[in-house]
């Protein structure tokens, strides 16, 4: 049986410890949240304990391992004193907003030999792991170009776009990320442009980007597209397209059954994407904790690194950079 | 907390064992099968407690429900048992292959106020239930025509089928509880054609047939088509369309996920059809069983009667009737 | 070049004489229509000449073929007195409302050694060619089922209902055809049911059913459904599905493009059906004439035959004595 | 009657040539074509004449228009002479590949007021109409996002690569076209990636690029994407996405019918895509005939510019530009 405790309790803090607690190999041992009666509440439906101090939760002796679903701002001092206390981490992401930081982080959770995991959920969404698995597979020969496309269904209020560490930071990182682990070259350069479409006038106001276009090469050639948007009218918008030397793959956006509709206007309707994340990665974040759950109960490697975290910020700021100069920035 | 004891530990009765086992709201008791270590191996895996008597099980003071997965000539007796001992009962279909058997015991059922429902599982498959949410709503107007279609991936052996009461009766059973449900009214009449196309000496050795078309009227003229055949070499195929005065709702088969391929032999190729029915209906068969314990802790009215069965079990009667004197018959 | 007079000057006279013109093959010699200016509008449009008389357009010395696309009533006479003028026929369907007068032109036809092709013009659809095309390369083996739906968008006037000869011999004459070709062996037994669900007192007043379906088998144990309703109010619905002992082919509705649109309503909705027949089957008609030019140039066998014309006829009939009587009808 | 002549009868003349003589209000006057029997061939099939030298013909009294579908090279002389003949010119993308002397070109068409039509053929191809009728209707509000794919089937030979102009200018110009009609405002940003993916070292010989992505911004931020490669082992793969304010809209490949087949194999596996490019476009190719027909008939303004074509140039000399440079070109 792993010991968790699930940091945080808001929506994302929600996700995991339910996903802890369904698990048969897995006990989930608290939740702790700082906040109200959020830690309180989701102990109460999953029959676990309840504190306040993320902090001393870490410290307790009957914690295995720790689930990192607080604020941003406190991922690090989280994640490292779970690391010297020698517990497991799933922490989300990103580890930190700001690279220098992420690097020393990494740098030191490498020196003692820590065992963090990297929350990026879509990798273990079935039909990017189908993806992924065709490629490995060699269904579709040598990659050539990976298409990108994410759009969220509507703006976040103005308090998260302040602090989110904009658009590509927050939005498009679970990209470069999928673009990497589904490229199996590194990026060496990023060009990016955007726009203020959805609402101008928020977006000069946080100094963002409402919609945006990346670009990707990789050494030897390959390439990747990404586009994203804070508003997609129709719902929560996610697909991938790999193009490989002897086929390829795609997936497709998720509904909640495979029914269609025909009426006098309109024929062949399907019902409304699944909408939002925590729906339609419903599936990838049961997977995500189960394969956390797994490794470490058979003291396996985690599968998805910090170093991962850390290269996916570091093309999300070389986007960035790309937009402001107007130039191909190297990686 | 409900209490439950799974009797039949099979390809069915696992299926049901895990879904109680995974329910909060239930205890998974223990799961009785006379036949070798069926029963502890499924009760090791679910921390449950292991039984070699069925009717030993359903006399347990801590058993609030049973679950029949047993061979169906085991069915009315153990149901019964139940039934005389005050427990709510969740039993396969078909209640038995003799319709004056099943009349009893349905009568026997009603006279104690016996809490009994049948596991018609289409019933509670997300697609399904949302056809169904479709008519009631309104949304394609009274119903017209209802076209079924249920294929399986490959013909059983010859010893199940001699015992199967012939494929109106075990496998058109299922699409004859869909039509009554999906038509809104009784049927009226029936004509039912038969061949034998897969393997016309084992259909003839077992005087069955292996692929059927049904036809059913109801009363104001509503109109049902089934077709069954018991090899499609393609996969289990699961098919419904209602088609109504203002509009028309069909479901598709199911696919482990979205992903499509593109290659040189072929495009737009998805992955292979979810096979068999304990996979294409793993999510009905949760919803059933979460169906009939919230029943039981709200002491609610079961949501499928055991008159359900027998009306299934009357009309695949007919069906054969039907097909054997070449003319339709009335119900 | 081959000489061709179209008799008849409505919408299929005039679907036919545009087929005619736009062939490389042929001549348009003239268009005849008793009635108003129809056949002067037509041959103006079309550069070719008008005539109030169609007898005697078929006694042309300058006509090698005509077209007889009359009300049914006429056909008969048209179509033996142009057999008798030694001329090729493609003559719309059905050849008469009465089986025996069908059965002594057929008789006629074949004692005169008459060139008389049905009009069938389904069979020439480029998707029912490639199912068609794929039964006979083995593609998906042996035949065992056929599905066949086939809906109009709406109700025709109550004029035409009276004089359509009920929606067996109108509207599923059609798919009685389709099954033959489809099927690949002849029905031995019909069973068909209606109702009169559109409008029950329009449908009591003319003495017809506006929804139906009908049951076909062959010798050998082949199973055919068609489904029919005079009113769908999402579009003139068409759809075929073959299915075989090691695969099965489908075809689907056309729309005029492959265009689809996402909004908040509604996502991924095509554009609407091709409505009505003559959108439809554009293509089918452009084929059906084609071929019918190709086998006069080339004196090879026309491509359908009375006799498929009297056999469609025979099974409308047996279906309607089928739902009359309640039973089941040999052949 | 509008009298056309059709200069070069390869395999872009003959498609002209024919969509010429099906057309009721044109007449194919001569073919002209000064290598071998090609013009004699093409124009005995269309009951045309046959000449060898395209510069006679273009002064033949009796030639209203002409349509240049020969050799690249000889674009801009033929263009000009039939220009000061007063002539209506349709002229095959592109002009020339060298800037300047399109420019020059373009600004003598101006001084004389030449009739000149590029043949950007895709802007008439049905489902590419839609998504610019949905646009200019509003269906999708203001436009966001444009993703163009376009991947040919295969490597063209050496020679046609020596002489094409680059990828860029070759391949890539029609989606640039696509991207500023369907934008509906002019690119002012380009950047390019590229690689030599499917053949390094004919691209290497050929000093070009088989595999390469483009990124467009507007002054307003619209953006758009496109992405080519020279091989797609499944076929010729024309897609289009518009994404909007208030919807999004997206175009398909196309098949030859609907059919789909499922076998044990492979499921719900439709037909090959139309390839090539004349297949693929043969509709767009006919309307794109009949328009200029039509305008001239009318003498109503051409659909498609010399400007239009200088200014995809432009685009795609910027994009060779941006990839050689590395970095992102202002237009």
């Amino acid at each position: 049986m792993v010991r968790i405790a699930v940091l945080g309790a808001g929506r994302i803090g929600r996700i995991h410890a339910r996903n802890v607690a369904e698990n048969p190999a897995a006990t989930l041992v608290a939740v702790a949240d700082p906040f109200g009666t959020a830690a309180a509440d989701l102990a109460a439906q999953l029959s676990s304990e309840a504190a306040l101090d993320p902090v001393k939760t870490i410290e307790r002796e009957d914690v295995d391992a720790v689930v990192i679903g607080t604020p941003t701002d406190t991922h690090v001092d989280l994640l490292l004193h779970a690391v010297r206390h020698g517990k497991a981490v799933l922490c989300e992401k990103p580890i930190d907003l700001a690279l220098a930081r992420v690097d020393a982080a990494v740098a030191e959770i490498a020196r003692l030999n820590g065992r963090v995991m990297l929350a990026f959920n879509r990798r273990f969404d079935p039909s990017v792991r189908e993806l992924r698995r065709a490629i490995d597979a060699g269904d579709i020969g040598e990659v050539r170009q990976v298409v990108i496309t994410s759009r969220d269904p509507g703006l976040p209020p103005e308090g998260y776009l302040r602090s989110s560490g904009g658009i590509f930071r927050d939005m498009t990182i679970h990209d470069l990320d999928m673009a990497r682990w589904l490229l199996g070259e590194e990026p060496v350069e990023v060009s990016a442009i955007g726009g203020r479409l959805v609402d101008p006038e928020l977006m000069s106001a946080v100094d963002d980007y409402d919609t945006v276009m990346v670009q990707l090469r990789t050494a030897s050639g390959r390439q990747c597209h990404i586009n994203n948007c804070r508003e997609a009218v129709y719902g929560y918008d996610q697909r991938l397209e790999i193009f490989g030397s002897t086929g390829a793959v795609f997936n497709e956006n998720l509904r909640p059954t495979t029914v269609r509709r025909w009426t006098r206007d309109a024929t062949d309707v399907r019902q409304p994407l699944l909408n939002f994340f925590l729906e339609r990665y419903a599936d990838a974040y049961r997977a995500e904790m189960d394969a956390f759950i797994d490794a470490i109960a058979e003291n396996a490697p985690l599968p998805v690194t910090p170093h991962d975290g850390r290269q996916a910020l570091l093309l999300a700021d070389k986007a960035l950079e790309s937009l402001l100069a107007g130039k191909t920035v190297a990686v």
